[in-house]
């Protein structure tokens, strides 16, 4: 058995290099972007108008003009003009382009309109409500880098320089086993002792939110076709997630399969509560990873967001989200087992304080639903006291 | 012109109702809720074993007895047994039902078996290692209540349950409307007075994240183009996001032809920056709302989650996320526009600062990029603090 930092460690030490693809750009929201963003023109493109009003050239106000003969009209999407006379104006809507020589925009609220004339209520300052080309980027300038998760924001950008096709890592893929006899599908009515299928459901969603279209395989607890179907789906997939088999019962044949298999053992259990009986292994000739997490809801659901979702950010290149909340009560952990403890998150005046739920043990799965993650308490001597910080894993994510 | 409480108020006065339906399971994730969701059985449906061990009746225990005779062995997944004689034991998996005439059960760790003989090494104490029937749950309790977002732990509560239909709130129908003649696609190369488009497609990347698969259509600027179009597109949709056309300019005819469609304003214009040209009304015969932004990336990204997102959230029975943020500098807002100013947040010892981003006025797109969010700030003579707590509108979830 490892302590909880050397199984965090061994597990960051096995990301996977996904490589990368690209997808259209209205599917790769979420995605991690896997190259540089350059603009490919100035931004704006032009001197742009940014209020509705009249353009004029700033020599006139210092020659003491204040009413202009109105020249032309000008809308957004109209080739650039020109203004023919310095003491006239033109009408410009909007993300116009302003006229040559023309360098001012006066907004239509400070001007008053009659026969053609323009007369400013105002004095306008030179170059004002102009958006001047290149403000914003110049050419070549890097508006995104690699590494970010591609946002509603983001995508605005990617259009803004034409990337109907960006290049993404790719996503692993994954296949969430699930183990045990007693286990039936959803969709049955369970005999006494048996019970539905929740947590492969579970990680299926949760893998759906990152963007992961898993596979679901369900296997009974026979040597034989665990064997057979483990070999397969070796082959086939990134990653493994699989839910029971991995405690010390007679039938937790997963540990001795994987060996089996070639899936090289890097650790099975970890001085951790939930989550004890975690099997972690990588099957190096297919450049396969098992995340093999003990039955238990709570145990799975936990691991999964503290070991599986860290290796995914690096995976992807995206930073680690390291959180931490202040404790609302004073806790009490006795050593050896490092605890996650689920918890409700409040935000008080920008803090945010965790409360902890009751659960009632690893295999109440309904508390999952009540919590928004789990805080992690290193076993020590002294009590964790009320206000104290603590590191948060988030759940709702 | 109106201010920014009474925009909000009013645009929350104006939801839809917009019904229910059943979704499979596995497609219910983020959605809403619009069911209780009931405990089919109880949970644990049966005496459950927690660990891996035997099984024992513990009065065995209380007359002295130390090692037990093995009847059998009992996995997960079979029927319920029972223990012939109550000084004997039964090996027993986790996850398997306790046999009758048992009680308690004793880890493997804690037992030497020999010789079908188990022998224990430390007194137990009565109904150890049992998850007692109901003990989580009783049949016909309340797991999950209407109203809530469905996230991983609930489709697992779901599942538990025998959901393997869910009913939710129905999502409305969007269509995201751009116009402006300036605008040519993401796959073009623009010439020197053109821009790609791209608030909508911002919208469309933002609208995704909730699960909403809204429609994307163009308009020119073109009175008789956008009447007709949107004269179609407001029978087929819920909703109706423009970007564009809501100024003050010559080819603004958006509120002229909405008025022409039955669309009822409102309200036109809100006393803030960015966002000012805000159109918002109602088809009541259709019952369809009009959100319609300024055209300016900033003010469509700001009023989209301002607005729009909270009216969202209403709309589903979901509760308002309201969020607060201390100030990492001191700001000065002179009235009368009440002000959302881009920051980028760090969390602190558990409290989230917000710090301002450079930017260069609403037309600057790329900014959205670097911030993750808005803070509000009303407008008023006193500076704000640095430490002072101001409202948050998040746009990175």
């Amino acid at each position: 058995m490892i302590n909880f930092e050397e199984a965090y460690r061994k597990v960051m030490q096995h990301t996977l290099d996904l490589g990368v693809e690209d997808v259209g750009l209205l599917k790769s929201t979420g995605r991690a972007l896997a190259e540089d963003i350059m603009a490919d023109r100035d931004f704006p493109p032009f001197d742009r108008a940014t209020k509705d009003g009249i353009a004029i050239n700033y020599s006139a106000i210092k020659k003491g003009v204040n009413s202009f003969a109105i020249e032309a009209v000008l809308s957004a999407g109209m080739p650039q003009t020109m203004l023919g006379d310095t003491a006239n104006c033109m009408e410009i809507m909007t993300g116009a382009v302003i006229p040559e020589n023309a360098d001012t925009v006066i907004m239509y609220e400070q001007v008053t309109i009659e026969n053609g004339v323009a007369t400013l209520s105002k004095k306008p300052t030179k170059g004002q409500d102009v958006h001047k080309k290149g403000s914003d980027v110049v050419t070549s300038s890097v508006l995104l880098k690699k590494g970010k998760r591609i946002g509603a924001a983001e995508i605005g950008v990617l259009a803004s320089v034409g990337k109907s096709k960006v290049q993404v890592k790719r996503l692993p893929k994954v296949c969430v086993v699930s183990t045990g006899d007693e286990l039936v599908d959803v969709d049955q009515v369970p005999l006494a002792h048996q019970i539905r299928k929740s947590n492969t459901l579970s990680l299926f969603a949760a893998l759906q939110k990152k963007g992961i279209m898993a596979e679901l395989l369900h296997l009974n607890d026979d040597r034989k076709v665990i064997k057979e179907s483990l070999s397969n789906i070796l082959k086939d997939y990134d990653v493994l997630l699989l839910s029971g088999g991995v405690s010390k019962g007679k039938f937790d044949f997963i540990p001795e399969v994987m060996e089996m298999l070639g899936v090289q053992k890097v650790f099975h259990r970890v001085a951790q509560r939930p989550g004890k009986p975690f099997w972690f292994g990588k099957q190096e000739e297919m450049n396969t990873v098992v995340f093999s997490f003990p039955g238990n809801p709570v145990s799975t659901f936990a691991n999964y967001h503290i070991y599986f979702l860290s290796w995914l950010q690096k995976c992807l290149g995206l930073p680690q989200e390291e959180k931490e909340v202040l404790l609302e009560e004073s806790i009490q952990i006795k050593p050896p087992l490092t605890r996650f403890i689920q918890v409700k998150t409040e935000v008080k005046k920008g803090a945010t304080w965790a409360k902890t739920i009751r659960e009632n043990g690893s295999g109440d799965l309904t508390s999952l639903a009540y919590s928004d993650g789990f805080i992690r308490l290193q076993a020590r001597e002294a009590e964790y006291e009320k206000g104290e910080l603590v590191p948060f894993v988030a759940t709702r994510n």
